[in-house]
């Protein structure tokens, strides 16, 4: 890597002391801004001897952002690019602030209507709005980023964060370290979905919650709907490929059951007519289904989900073997497909962070989304809950928490940067205004066949409106079309779900 | 496996001998005819003791598609599913033939618009058109399928075919084999890439030929996108994975090329400003490029590519190593994402096939796409060329020849039907009529900005018009929207250009 070399020559140069490579800014910042093909041969020939010192030394060295001086706009970091860190993005007011997001994907999911993209009523691009379209700055302000990479490493004492690229097997290129010097630090990188340390779980079942995800989906169970009509296959083991297992009655798993019995009721049946009998959805739960919906509600999307066709099973699942699950009574499941959202838990990143957590091991913030225990560092959405010492209970992993957290944040970080309190440690002093209040606008869930659930209710003790059937599914539609971020977007769900209705789902495995 | 147990135990009872379990059409339909689970269990309890005698003196026995017998369709067997054997599909009558398709991939590539793809002007699956769309047989008549599987040998004595199923390597489940007996064959099974022995261009390069090859290369080229950004990069890797490198210079490589240029003029200039002076386009030919069109339209594309800022570059690729390539003259060409798309050769499977071959090596034919020494069987697309003894030369692998052929197969076979001549062996003696006559309607291409060219000659030295420009550009699109098999796929190609002049490429890399 000639590169490596040459740079570690020139920040020698440019560096004051060998001591003070790393914090000496000009030897920091992107090296595009400093590093010429001249300098580098000046500095090639000059420097030659002093570059076994220099790697001897700094054996961690590596470039990265300088913290921002002054006639600089304040750096505001984001890691991730869930519902919450691009909310935040979105409001930033990038006249006060330059924005860098850290995240190892460059898009948005719309997390609501992913569960229709793995059979085809949505496209997979539709669901998938880039950082860049929310915040156009980064792509623009020559201070402001995107970078494809990983935080590794939080130094909230220096207020810098340590990342490393995503590169991809495929490539050639090997991950590179880098630094980052924030003013305002905004932790948003999500949790993980939670396996309950049950064995095989990673190995065999797929999550849905990324795009890759709803992909492998799409594609496992095209490949099963193809390779079951194949001469040779056994009745045993055709009945197995097709039939789709989901893990968990949350609303994903729900809504994704429903939309799986859709598929079948309409497409299988035209397009897969010789196997078209063999095909089952089960759903397994350990309580109730939709535990968060009204009684009613809830009977209502039993009675709807068996009518298509979808087995609901109450279960716990003990083991996830290649081709079957155990549940804890002894049944075996064999499965085609298996899916699974039991929800999410803290992810080892979070869990790596030295700060007081809240009692689900999510980092503890205050009602102003601030870690208490250091400067100019917030946390949002599912990575973030209330500390005990608030009195307030954690808020649900829900994309509506998220983004709510992340539109009153942006608006407290313009209305400091205003007043003056951009600059890392600048706001120590400041009062801060109105705490975060959530306020819940209700659950919304599809159930397949044109049908729908709508709870309106801030709680489920609460009053309020809850319905449901194919009004609430009308609801539902127009409820997140008008949600989605970008206008193209909005236009490509619109066309997908026409096409979808006109010329069904498209099979095309590719 | 289980099942396969149980299958050999119950050939053995519906067979009359074990040497003619094979031949025997009960044991070698398709298992779900006749195998239900109640048989099973009566024939695991009656054969126990003569399961090691048939495992051993059938080693090789697996099922299939059974000979049609009086009463039941002739049926057609198509292997491919590219534009020759979609073609023939799509116009056989499926009151006279039962069809059956085997391909590795269940769609049809719309080849002439992929290019579009790979940077986001079209979305891949606007150009991939599933199988049952084009005959919707496929997935509605009893003894019509289509089969994931690739064909691994031809017993043209015994008119049928081997087969093995594509399986997935994330999939548990491993390949196996079954047999198709076919009255008539088509086939239909392409080319290969042309790599010319060179070495690490397997390795190393991405073809342009299928939507994953697309997938890929948008996906690279949107990696080295985001990892250019990144700080820590020099400026010589910086430089070397924004160079995007095209070899080949026909209508594939210079329409990629021109995509690519209208990508990096429109999309990378706004959405990635940080990096957008540093990526170029090269184009490597080793003689002229598009030489089967007109001089005038050459220089006139010759001119466009070079005002976009694409680099075409004479030379010979001599070797590609992972990060650079090699020319003849010793030059090192460093790459990002590097395209190879020099034309094709005849496939593996074809250089097996033990049949005589025209001058090129792909499959002879005679002017009936027969293959003359044996029976019913035929060859049409890039697979096929006249034999020598026909005393004409093998028309160009081009899309509208395999889509002429595919039709004038499917009406031969449709008069032969209606003529008694469907079933194997039964058109030996028959007057076939008119033999397949090619004439060329003319070439198009895109190259970038709003400007095409067309060339409507019936060949370089024929009269006719040829223009270059942006009405030529209006006729390429119309020409190809009108080309589009489906209605959906014509509304989404239609849909995709309106958004991407409207809101540009997209970004996101799932």
């Amino acid at each position: 890597m000639l590169w490596i070399k040459n740079l570690a020559r020139i920040s020698q140069t440019t560096s004051s002391s060998v001591g003070n490579v790393f914090r000496n800014p000009e030897s920091y910042t992107l090296s595009s801004r400093f590093c010429t093909a001249l300098q580098k041969q000046q500095v090639t020939d000059t420097v030659q001897a002093k570059e076994d010192v220099v790697n001897a030394l700094e054996p961690q060295r590596y470039d990265g952002l300088a913290p921002t001086k002054e006639g600089e706009k304040p750096r505001v970091l984001v890691l991730g690019s869930g519902w919450a860190g691009c909310r935040v993005l979105k409001g930033i007011d990038t006249s006060i602030y330059d924005v860098v997001c850290v995240s190892p994907r460059n898009h948005m999911v719309f997390t609501p209507l992913l569960a229709s993209t793995c059979v085809g009523t949505l496209e997979f691009r539709s669901v998938a709005e880039p950082i860049s379209r929310i915040q156009p700055a980064i792509s623009r302000e020559p201070g402001s980023y995107y970078f494809l990479a990983n935080c590794s490493k939080l130094d909230a004492d220096n207020h810098e964060v340590h990342c490393e690229t995503v590169t991809e097997g495929s490539s050639t290129l090997k991950p590179w370290k880098f630094k980052i010097a924030y003013d305002k630090l905004v932790l948003a990188c999500g949790a993980e979905a939670s396996t309950f340390g049950i064995n095989g779980v990673l190995e065999n079942a797929i999550f849905l919650r990324e795009v890759h995800h709803a992909q492998e989906i799409r594609r496992k169970l095209l490949l099963n709907l193809m390779l079951s009509e194949v001469p040779g296959i056994g009745e045993d083991e055709k009945k197995r490929l097709l039939h789709c297992v989901v893990v968990g009655g949350g609303p994903t798993g729900v809504e994704f059951s429903g939309e799986l019995s859709d598929f079948i009721m309409k497409d299988v049946r035209q397009r897969y007519s010789h196997v078209k009998d063999d095909i089952r959805v089960t759903l397994i739960e350990a309580r109730d289904i939709l535990s968060s919906f009204d009684d009613r509600l809830r009977h209502y999307a039993i009675k709807q989900l068996n009518k298509s066709g979808v087995k609901l099973v109450r279960g716990i699942v003990k083991e996830v073997k290649p081709q079957k699950l155990i549940l804890d009574d002894g049944t075996e499941v064999p499965y085609g497909p298996l899916v699974w959202s039991t929800g999410v838990g803290p992810s080892s990143f979070v869990r790596s962070l030295d700060f007081p957590k809240d009692p689900g091991g999510r980092i503890g913030i205050d009602e102003w989304m601030r870690v208490p225990s250091v400067q100019d560092v917030f946390a949002i959405g599912d990575c973030s809950g209330y500390l005990e010492s608030t009195g307030k209970s954690t808020l649900p992993a829900l994309a509506q928490v998220a983004e709510r957290e992340g539109k009153y944040l942006a608006n407290l970080f313009n209305v400091m940067g205003k007043a003056g309190g951009g600059r890392a440690n600048s706001a120590k002093e400041m009062e801060l205004g109105e705490p975060f209040v959530y306020k819940h606008l209700g659950s919304m869930a599809t159930i397949g066949r044109y049908k729908a659930l709508v709870d309106l209710r801030e709680s489920k003790e609460g009053k309020g409106i809850s319905m449901a059937g194919f009004l609430s599914w009308f609801i539902w539609r127009s409820a997140y079309l008008t949600r989605v971020v970008s206008w193209r977007n909005r236009f490509y769900v619109a066309i997908n779900w026409l096409t979808t209705f006109v010329f069904g789902r498209d099979i095309s495995r590719i």
